[in-house]
């Protein structure tokens, strides 16, 4: 049985971001490679989306989590009821092509944010193919690019990313899967993998896997990993469908959440040959390759965080705008005194503004990364024969690397923060909700099981925080990268000093700023010391500290135009946007007044540079209660 | 299917805060009342509980989350596969007579939370026995004793506390369920309740629900609620069976977790008259009485939340002791070097430390208020015509007024702060697991599930909080109750500052001791400037640095003593504790370091006093979408 939408977006918001914020109607479209994009149309596109997520994937997002998924006697798998219709409409309404229609990164991210926080787990069956299909025509050969690439491309294949196994998870050079050459030119492959999301099912006629193998013979580690296309079933020569290609579902995950999503076991090989196809002409690169098609799974983790937290933020206030429930402060005990909704206590509305701040700037700072990602596609594509001179050549070079360097920073920061406060949200909106919260009649808590796995795959929410300090900003060594990112963000500050309103507020970013600073020239003197073993240790809270700073910066972005806004509307006398626009400044009053001192708190933490992690062994954790039987 | 334990505990752990810190052995045990307990039987009490934990109770924990309650046709509720017989044996091992058996309170704690933390749902049908005892006992007639008390000390008939309505949940106030009274003095009730939790099964031959509800005539508000005894089946006069009393569920909540717990909607007098006896000879006083109840469940909350992420941890250290995966820091990009468990990864090790301090932390927090209820009960027990003097009289009144206002102080911090934890204890211990964390192959995602709901019944964590400040803590006005608290601690600093080990440590809980001293001042400064509201929003984070200074100190408390006895190992050369007491010092430091230092992020946030929740209104979060559609 379907159940009523209770998905919410705001989309007054994210056109805020997009139009108002970013500017993308001005800074992006209408120019080359985007001359046809334009803010109507992007506007329109978001409407359909919206309407699409509304009408189609919300309706089934609690029934898909109490249907789950079966792999069923003869090895196939059942998949929620009403997925197979939602996906020939997902297919028919060209949604299934979004990704590689032309339009930049950026235009991506409204859509992408509708339709995983209206139905994650519907969404995760065609997560992959626009990537993958990137990944193919960046790295494959062209009878590769042939074979896969269309189809991909509009979704009539769906695409899979093949890593962890049972002894390689977070350790992905441990991999064991097999592939050994063939004389012509492919590969055998034998091997399974474990968590292989949307992994196994009938929605398309074909599912082509992205696979990380060792060739035999191949070194061990990451260095002898390479990365092989293989279809569920065979290609034949004319782009049909062919021979079962043996990739197995052996089993099925039982999980906290995403129910819909069938979260697989695959075996490769057992029952018959696996023909697999080598990315590109060489072997053991199959890592740095895959890290395209991983890139976007971190970012897409970020706004599969965001969508949900959005809309677990909107239900709460909606909740919390209709549910009547005790008196003003001042009359708690008087019976008589009216009732209020309890969106006007003030507990709540900390909850409510936590949670509104915490979406909000997660959004400008999720879509400020596929504004980077989208510049440097756009620069990329305009052939360097156009420019005039050569410095036209070099001040391209010069914002290549800066768009190419903030999208490396920024990626890490997306993907941890984004889903970690994802769950955060998903808490408080639970907690808005009172008990009610606790039950299914209300989505939320759903979301908070939907998002837990947000933190684990993809590269542990750690991992994202060891690359940010290590591979990122070189374990705290002179960063060109770090000084860029502080140079533009106290660029800001500079400028906000002047701004009556809000000049406190940037005066308390300047301070927060220096937070993360100082623990990163930490990091170098801990490794100096010998003692890289701490600056790992603080790496996740380095990594919020950066995220922190970021969100207060991007949500005062936004309160600086929310306040001119403010100031036209009250000159012109059209002030149905009066309240959007007085929320954007709260939210970010809010963050910097709330959230932002606790990165002094981490501050104090580093300071005491404690070294229990480091004194500590698997001694003292074990229970030890054997002792006492 | 019944599936293995996978309950754990660390029964060394447990004597430890009981002997060693708090020496109930020479301080309770062995004197009037409590002659007939000393430290033998309590350990061997607390094996037995341990072995029923395990051998009875854990191996249906994951079961029964899968089987749930359901409400059959007839209107009976099927319980999960196992529970009638695991009620049998506990009833018959004298489980169930457990609160009542003369034993301090303090005793109860590692019981309950080995039993809460093996299997809340079923440990849930037990849960208000005792207290409901207690309270008839304290308030009711001589028959209403009679009648109802035996069969509750002994679990024979089981208890449950209805005071939530569809209208009424945080706003007790608002209770409509209504009581007319009959000429034999007894009443006629007629309402319905919802969020009964263990509300309606046959695992006893009767139920006794303890109801809140509004004598007809009765004036509004929380004033006019009296507290009513109500069994499910009327008792015969010779205190048998008698006619149903027409207790009915209407329905069982789908929740999140604890699904082995029949969260009943009940009604009362629907299907025919229900007869409800008035607690006591006074109407209108009943919220007050329920209190007595209301506190033991803010205890066992605490309790609850503090079983489930002890052993949430134990099981993260020991998946952590057996997972290999990656090799140490300085040789991550070399693939033949040795493989290492997660444990002796640096974050994992921060993770485990978290949680074990934090556990450790709630439990000698929790234990320690269990104490001052069972000192309290004890000078209470004992006449007072048997002191020697009237200067003892005066020491004893001193006495209790300190055990009493400690009770106060410490019940909202324990309710609050300790479900609070546990959910994110159960959070980092989904992220050791990694990916297999999400799967209900391991507890973890369970006991996260199972936790969440503790933050939000017996009064939600921001009531404890406002209860805290302003019914505890006078709303920031001078107390005597916090010059108390943060006098001992104040002593402890002072003692501790000669310890060479952890002389820095107490230097650091000095300075955090100073935030919530401040919080509390600038309570009543706002307050007296006519914005109280800002002390209700900051009410949480008040709370959150009681609770964290207090744990602060207790965990170097146990670290002193911790330090003593390596000493005193070292010289005996009997060093199997060792890394039991290196692990209770790394505990302390680990807080200390990691944890306190965010109390300092809290001050700044106090000091900025935002106001956003004083301009925000419902206009600012309500969704603007539909002016798009």
């Amino acid at each position: 049985m379907n159940d009523r939408n209770v998905y919410r977006v705001d989309l007054r918001e994210l056109e805020f971001v997009l139009f108002e914020q970013f500017r993308i109607d001005q800074d992006l479209l209408g120019r080359a490679p985007y001359q046809q994009f334009d803010a109507d149309t992007t506007r329109q596109m978001m409407r359909l989306a919206r309407d699409f997520a509304y009408q189609e994937m919300g309706p089934l997002y609690q029934s898909s989590d109490r249907d789950g998924c079966t792999l069923r006697a003869d090895g196939t798998v059942r998949l929620p009821d009403g997925y197979q219709a939602l996906w020939n409409k997902y297919i028919a309404a060209g949604w299934g092509a979004m990704g590689t229609a032309g339009a930049p990164y950026v235009l991506g991210m409204p859509i992408l944010e509708m339709f995983l926080g209206a139905n994650p787990s519907f969404t995760c069956y065609s997560g992959f193919c626009g990537s993958l299909a990137e990944m193919i025509r960046t790295f494959g050969s062209v009878a590769l690019q042939d074979m896969f690439c269309d189809k991909l491309a509009t979704s009539a294949w769906s695409a899979c990313m093949c890593i962890t196994e049972p002894g390689a998870g977070s350790d992905v050079g441990n991999i064991g899967t097999r592939a050994v050459r063939q004389d012509d030119g492919s590969y055998l492959l034998q091997g399974g993998k474990i968590f292989i999301s949307a992994g196994y099912h009938d929605l398309t006629e074909n599912t082509v896997y992205a696979v990380l193998a060792r060739v035999q013979g191949a070194p061990g580690g990451t260095l002898g990993l390479s990365c092989f296309v293989v279809p569920r079933y065979a290609v034949t020569a004319d782009g049909g469908i062919g021979a079962d290609n043996h990739v197995r579902c052996v089993r099925l995950e039982q999980k906290m959440g995403l129910h819909g999503c069938a979260t697989a076991q695959l075996s490769f090989g057992d029952s018959g040959p696996c023909r697999a196809y080598l990315l590109g002409e060489k072997e053991n690169i199959g890592l740095r390759q895959l890290f395209l098609m991983m890139n976007q799974a971190r970012i897409s983790t970020g706004i599969f965080g965001l969508g949900m937290a959005s809309s677990a933020y909107l239900n709460a206030a909606e909740y919390a705008a209709g549910r009547v429930q005790g008196s003003g402060l001042r009359q708690s005990f008087n019976p008589r005194a009216p009732r209020l909704p309890i969106i006007e206590h003030h507990d709540v509305r900390r909850m409510l503004l936590e949670m509104k701040s915490k979406v909000e700037g997660c959004r400008a700072l999720i879509y400020k990364l596929a504004l980077h990602v989208s510049q440097a596609q756009a620069l990329r594509a305009v052939p360097a024969h156009t420019a005039a001179c050569a410095r036209d050549d070099a001040a391209t070079a010069v914002a290549l690397r800066r768009h190419d360097g903030l999208v490396n920073l920024l990626t890490p920061i997306v993907k941890a923060y984004a889903s970690d406060q994802a769950w955060r949200v998903a808490e408080l909106a639970i907690q808005v909700h009172g008990g009610y919260g606790y039950t299914s009649d209300y989505p939320v808590e759903q979301y908070a099981r939907d998002i837990k796995i947000l933190a684990i795959w993809e590269g542990t929410n750690y991992i994202q925080a060891a690359d940010l300090v290590r591979d990122k900003l070189a374990m705290g060594k002179e960063s060109t990268l770090l000084r860029l990112y502080e140079g533009e963000i106290r660029q800001s500050i500079a400028a906000g000093a002047d701004h009556g309103l809000l000049h406190h507020e940037f005066s308390r970013l300047g301070e927060a700023m220096d937070v993360p600073c100082a623990m990163h020239r930490r990091c170098a003197a801990w490794t100096a010391q010998g003692k890289m073993e701490l600056a790992f240790a603080f790496a996740t809270r380095f990594l919020e500290s950066m995220a922190e700073v970021t969100l207060a910066w991007l949500l005062l972005d936004a309160a600086v135009i929310a306040a001119r806004r403010l100031r036209e509307i009250g000159s012109a006398g059209a002030q149905d946007d009066t309240p959007f626009y007085r929320g954007k400044i709260l939210s970010a009053q809010f963050f910097v007044g709330n959230q932002l001192p606790m990165i002094h708190g981490r501050a104090r933490s580093m300071e005491e540079a404690d070294e229990s992690v480091l004194q500590a062994d698997a001694g003292i954790f074990l229970e030890r209660s054997q002792l006492y039987v």
